[in-house]
């Protein structure tokens, strides 16, 4: 996708070197962050240089690649099982960085190169998944839509397009006349600072909201349709998302407003039943009682916010029910967030 | 209520200098305002330094009764009239305010010492109209509650125990097990810097959530009542308050939890048939894009927390239906949210 109207992908790779966009300085500054060795892969990829699933495994590929490349190297030479071990541990509850890692391990017990051209494919294949996701969606889109997005499930958290954003871009390029409401999404904003960031540079016409304000756009009609991604899929269809996403499911099902998730199939997680069996995360309170941004100097600053003495509570992600989805948008079509649909479409 | 263990009101009278808790730097810093003259007054309830509808009508009828004071001293003599309309011009959208200077000008007319006599006892008649809408409201909770409130109305915006939060008080202090949940209220943060601040210096149980944790909450069972404040109930019920309140009214409805609105019967205002009739507020932009709160040396800075080149939108308040207020809490007691309950109430 565009920034400062050039073409990037999140992360990619050159002879063996990874390049990827420095996601933790974004939105106020761009810059691409250079790895020469699978351990600088592993550093970025654990202080969130990089982020989002479908990114992460890419480059979590790529670095399995890049110690495959680095033991034919003498100077560089390095202990390929030690190598897996360190960049499965950078995220430990990343489920596409395993996979990814497992894949480029076996390509790469043939050659480095095998394992350096599984890696790429890899990050295609994520890029082309969501891309398709963009074409189911787009389906979805009327030819004048305001739609309402919740955190980022944009290109920033994949290789390429996203997948809440994904149609969003494609309606865009087809000439549709969208609009988009951007939740701020606290308490850590990524809607504010990353799908903003997104929309703003694919020039997608676009307002940000708090998230209290949601409830009352629905009410006054502003809103035709409600697009979010999802970090787990149960079998029958309960999603866990960023928190809030289920105030806006139950939101929108009130004010009969069509609400999807959007998400590759490889989110669906089948030894969860339902969303009861999801673990919800909880973080630090410092997310909610401090919140960080740029000074007018553009120095990276962190406030105090709250009240000196009370505590915060911070639930990183909420379940929302089958049956407020209206549908999931997959990279094999869209499908009816129920147990059968899902089981069918899992083969 | 309580501050650092000594009892405060919000703005009270000594001889002829007005006193007000220094708002705009709470929650960070405790500071008495003093005010000798209804100038200094009138500049304190235009920059906000106190605020809050029954608070600005205290200061101003407070106002109004030094103007008069200081028209029988030759040094800061002043033209009556025009000291009403200062006091007038302060916040022309108070309600409380042009009520509290009508009657204190009023009873000016028959002498200065009068119109402080009228200006304290409608500063005396909000305390207790607050004190009885904590009666009322208490009788709602029940030994052991966990409770969510929105945004601040506490006795920061009255002149002593506030509305929402005077039931709250008031059951703590008779000792039930409460444990209050407090929306952190975006854009402008009234309830983690505000309402969070009230609930530590008087001893009640909270913590403070982000606004997108409410739905989960009570999803999992943790949220046995709302209470919240109003600034303008219409005719019918429909009631306006801080953006974010109608969707945490449909979110109760959904999982079946009570939702309260706690209000003097002045909020009402039966000029509004609906809620369609009350106009709602759309405010700078700046307040979403910006974020203010203290550093690491306890310094005042405004912090960019949004994607450069984006905008926002910032919506003030929302109209929350009758249909979905459980019950109105209000000075004569607990009434239905309903055109023929509140015709009765307002005789």
């Amino acid at each position: 996708m565009l920034v400062n109207d050039k073409l990037y992908k999140t992360v990619w790779v050159e002879d063996t070197t990874v390049f990827m966009i420095q996601q933790n300085l974004l939105p106020f500054t761009f810059q691409i962050h250079k790895c020469p060795t699978y351990w600088d892969t592993c550093m970025a990829i654990t202080d969130m240089t990089i982020r989002g699933a479908g990114a992460i495994g890419a480059a979590a590929g790529y670095a399995m690649a890049q110690a495959f490349m680095q033991f034919n190297v003498k100077e560089t030479k390095v202990n390929i099982r030690e190598a897996r071990q360190d960049i499965e541990s950078t995220r430990p509850t990343a489920r596409n960085l395993y996979y990814a890692v497992d894949r480029v391990y076996k390509a790469g017990l043939i050659s480095a190169e095998n394992a350096m051209a599984e890696a790429k494919k890899i990050a295609i294949q994520d890029a082309e998944d969501s891309k398709k996701i963009g074409e189911f969606g787009n389906a979805l889109i009327k030819r004048k839509a305001n739609i309402l997005t919740h955190c980022n499930a944009g290109w920033l958290a994949f290789v390429d397009y996203g997948t809440a954003l994904s149609p969003i871009y494609l309606a865009k390029k087809q000439g549709k006349d969208i609009f988009v409401y951007v939740d701020e999404t606290r308490p850590r904003n990524q809607g504010a600072k990353l799908t903003a960031w997104e929309l703003f540079n694919n020039d997608v016409p676009h307002v940000i909201i708090p998230d209290n304000a949601a409830a009352s756009l629905m009410a006054q009609g502003k809103i035709d349709m409600v697009i979010v991604g999802a970090d787990r899929i149960a079998a029958n269809g309960d999603t866990a998302n960023k928190i809030g996403t289920l105030g806006r499911a139950i939101l929108a099902n009130e004010f009969n407003i069509p609400f999807y998730v959007a998400a590759p199939t490889s989110t669906i997680d089948t030894n969860c039943a339902t969303g009861k069996s999801i673990p919800i995360e909880e973080r630090s309170q410092d997310e909610v009682l401090f919140q960080s941004g740029v000074d007018a100097n553009n120095n990276n600053v962190q406030i105090l916010v709250c009240s000196p003495g009370s505590t915060a509570l911070n639930l990183a992600f909420d379940v929302t029910p089958a049956k407020c989805i209206t549908g999931m948008i997959t990279e094999q079509g869209i499908v009816k967030a129920h147990h059968n649909s899902i089981k069918k479409l899992m083969g």
